[in-house]
């Protein structure tokens, strides 16, 4: 798997971004990070003022993960994530709303979801498998699966971008997913397992113990992986975390920005930073959450998260409350006048 | 001065709230932050599911303070309290900008602008003096003047709400204003001066230092007032400190849920709750701003802030990125389906 050479997003518009900014009706800095994310804004769309997003799209990956059934790694079975599938297209999950509020749209896929056939045609267009194998006990996708679901991620990025998307979100659900991202940070990172294992769902000691011994297992095959990111993702991922960093990696190399969402996606992120060198520079992380795998994942990307509330629930919805900030700081730098336009006085100038 | 009774938010609301947060197709707590601010909504509206926030409004309470022209304690000067009431008016300053981004409208008012006449008579019907005096040397407003500014902001209040304001933002808006903040939080917390004095809009070492000085002396007359309220904004506050303060009482009082912005409107409020006891229930921190005395502050007030943004701007700027996120939170709990609503397992029920 190759990917297009990542570029820089533009320095010139950057540097236009940070002068206007001193410009504006208000001290210099005192937006914080907001003057951040307009400048890096700015960058990405090679334009300064920087346009409002008009296309923001969160692409929700489904996929099963052999595991969850095995070895019960989750406080929920693994029909919910196909009942999910159902819910995220009818309108009733988390990142639905929470779209709705941030002005984005909302896409589901199949990459792996563990049912008969796809709820929709449409929906299971890039379908990989049916589920991943259990990391446990085997590698959860061949190269060849691996592969296919690289490349399903990077078409849907594609995808996304030749319709005029101009944010990206990745998004995920499947029960056990938590699961495999733990074990891409964990070996990425080079992290004891108990100290990148969160709770996920929600579970208890006895499936904390569990996913751990998971993860274990699937850390002691891939230990000579971490620096081949196909074999990492066939060793120790699945398809949808496969096809959500072809994902990531294809909206850096289409020089579209992206907001990660919790560990699951940002697990996949540090695989396509490896995939698309550079890639990171078109990201910017959405929230922290309380996944210790999080953290670490979001260390290693030296990304600093917008928003800290505590959330867990993955489908994009922490990259949703961040959007609305993102869109704010567009806003200050587009919109708010200058200190010659509003004949304010500005002893910095 | 005195307020009607605070009676605190809705039991049975937030009850309910709490269940149906349990109800909605997630798991158990993992919209974190945003389920307890749903609750909390629901709490003062007194409703479960809550309704999405209607008329939501910004009021900016401008004045000057005589410390700033005497004392040299801002990066700025004073003559730009005036001109960013002109910004605000015509709608070019960072506040206006954010309050387009978040849905909610901006008042602003002239408490005590150093200017011959209010920019427009609208703007200055609660006006009540030019300035405050300079709290480094004397009191900066009289016994008679802190009750007018308090009954200023009380009337505001209830124009807002009697005209439908369902969520409620103090801003403020004038030079050395932070100056009078900080006094306040010293004397209300028990601080020293160098443990509450930030730099305001970027003031150098010898503006620190003057800075200090200032706030020194007000504390020493202030120093047997810290459970006075009204002596305590004569003291050392200003109008417009104690407009807000009157506001952010009488918006409790209305039982009107209100976001608190930086150090200047939270140093307000921690007089509003001396005034109106209890009426921090009725608010919730929107950020936390880089001024120190801010932190202390919230602390005092039991506040955990929504955002950090490392912002330092005021004029309600911290508050309105937050309500993005406080209406985020209502809008999950009001629109998200239930596991039964969509068919989904759920092994918590």
């Amino acid at each position: 798997m190759t990917f297009a050479e990542i570029v820089a997003p533009d320095a010139d518009a950057a540097a236009a971004a940070r002068e206007r900014q001193q410009s504006l009706t208000k001290p210099p800095g005192s937006l914080g990070r907001l003057e951040e994310l307009s400048v890096w804004v700015a960058a990405c769309q090679g334009a300064c003022p920087p346009r409002q997003f008009e296309r923001a799209r969160v692409v929700v990956f489904a996929g099963d993960h052999g595991v969850a059934a095995a070895a019960g790694v989750s406080a929920y079975p693994p029909e919910v994530t196909a009942q999910m599938v159902v819910n995220i297209d009818a309108g009733g999950a988390a990142v639905n709303t929470l779209a709705a509020v941030a002005g984005a749209g909302v896409r589901v896929v199949d990459v792996a979801v563990d049912c008969d056939q796809p709820l929709t045609p449409a929906i299971g267009a890039h379908k990989v498998r049916r589920s991943s194998a259990n990391l446990a006990v085997e590698d959860p996708l061949t190269a060849d699966e691996a592969r296919a679901a690289v490349e399903a991620g990077r078409r849907i990025a594609d995808e996304e971008v030749d319709a005029g998307a101009d944010l990206l979100i990745a998004g995920d659900m499947g029960i056990g997913n938590t699961t495999a991202a733990a074990t891409l940070v964990a070996v990425i990172t080079g992290t004891e397992p108990v100290a990148v294992i969160g709770r996920g769902t929600g579970i208890d000691d006895a499936g904390w113990m569990r996913k751990t011994t998971a993860v274990r297992n699937a850390m002691y095959r891939a230990r000579h992986d971490a620096d081949d990111p196909m074999r990492l993702l066939a060793r120790c991922a699945g398809a949808d975390l496969a096809a959500m960093a072809g994902f990531c990696a294809q909206a850096a190399a289409r020089r579209t920005p992206l907001l990660l969402d919790g560990v699951v996606v940002t697990a996949a992120a540090l695989v396509a930073d490896q995939l698309a060198p550079g890639a990171r520079q078109w990201w910017r992380a959405g929230h922290r959450s309380t996944e210790p795998a999080h953290t670490l994942a979001l260390a290693r990307l030296e990304l600093e998260p917008i928003v800290d509330l505590q959330m867990r629930l993955g489908e994009g919805t922490g990259a949703l409350v961040a959007l609305s900030i993102v869109r704010a700081a567009v806003a200050t730098l587009a919109s708010m006048a200058t200190f010659g336009e509003a004949s304010v006085s500005n002893p910095n100038s």
